[in-house]
């Protein structure tokens, strides 16, 4: 596999991937505004989903869908985002990031300025979420 | 099919649109720092992704790669931004949006805080593939 030096998702620590196969991680983000912030790295040093073939497109699409569910399931978002930008670092990458009224940025997107701090209370309740997310995510990937 | 009283998705003109059938629509916003900014919007008033049925989920998917294949040929962005928010108007669509390093955002998305303004000659010369984007647009869906 084609591995680009200084990508930060060439390098991907496997400690950090609560699923991993030779196709894709998930990985849950340590964003202290937002717990659940989830990714799915390619593993391949890959642009743009136009770039995969169509099978591997299919297996990306999957892999969200199943990300989305679990983060619905568990966290009980108002609204889910799901973004692939890579702009700055170009290796396909999925953003999933579980919304709330009163998230930092709400109703705006996370990457604009913030509109408010969350009651710390309320951020420890979801962050507590994150053992159970985890494994929601794990039991969604267990049957490939 | 259910339609929302206010919500802009559900009542999105027909005029706007460069592709519409009875499942979904893809339309060019008039962004004057993007040309080329692209969406598909789901006919239906469905907040999320996993809110379709599998057959849907797919088409949807295939809409949006569609559309960025075109984007890549026409426009020749440095990188295609794909996001799925729904915060303001939460029903389903997605934004396709591409990119150069000379951009209002770059590499920050373009939901950030604009870093610079771009040369009014080049997002002109942008602007002037736009009749070359919709016919690239309506090609990838003309054998549905």
């Amino acid at each position: 596999m084609t591995k680009v030096v200084g990508c930060e998702l060439c390098e991907l620590a496997p400690s950090s991937k609560v699923v991993a196969n030779d196709k894709f991680a998930v990985i849950l983000v340590d964003d202290a505004n937002y717990p659940g912030f989830a990714r799915v790295t390619w593993n391949e040093h890959v642009r743009e989903m136009s770039d995969l073939p169509d099978a591997d497109r299919l297996l990306v699409n999957d892999a969200v869908w199943k990300v989305e569910q679990a983060l619905r399931e568990v966290m009980q978002p108002l609204k889910v985002n799901l973004a692939s930008l890579g702009n700055v670092v170009p290796h396909l990458h999925w953003h999933l990031i579980p919304r709330f009224a009163d998230d930092a940025h709400f109703p705006a997107p996370v990457w604009a300025s913030a509109a408010r701090e969350t009651d710390p209370a309320v951020l420890e309740g979801r962050r507590a979420l994150l053992p159970q997310l985890k494994q929601a995510i794990e039991r969604k990937f267990a049957n490939r």
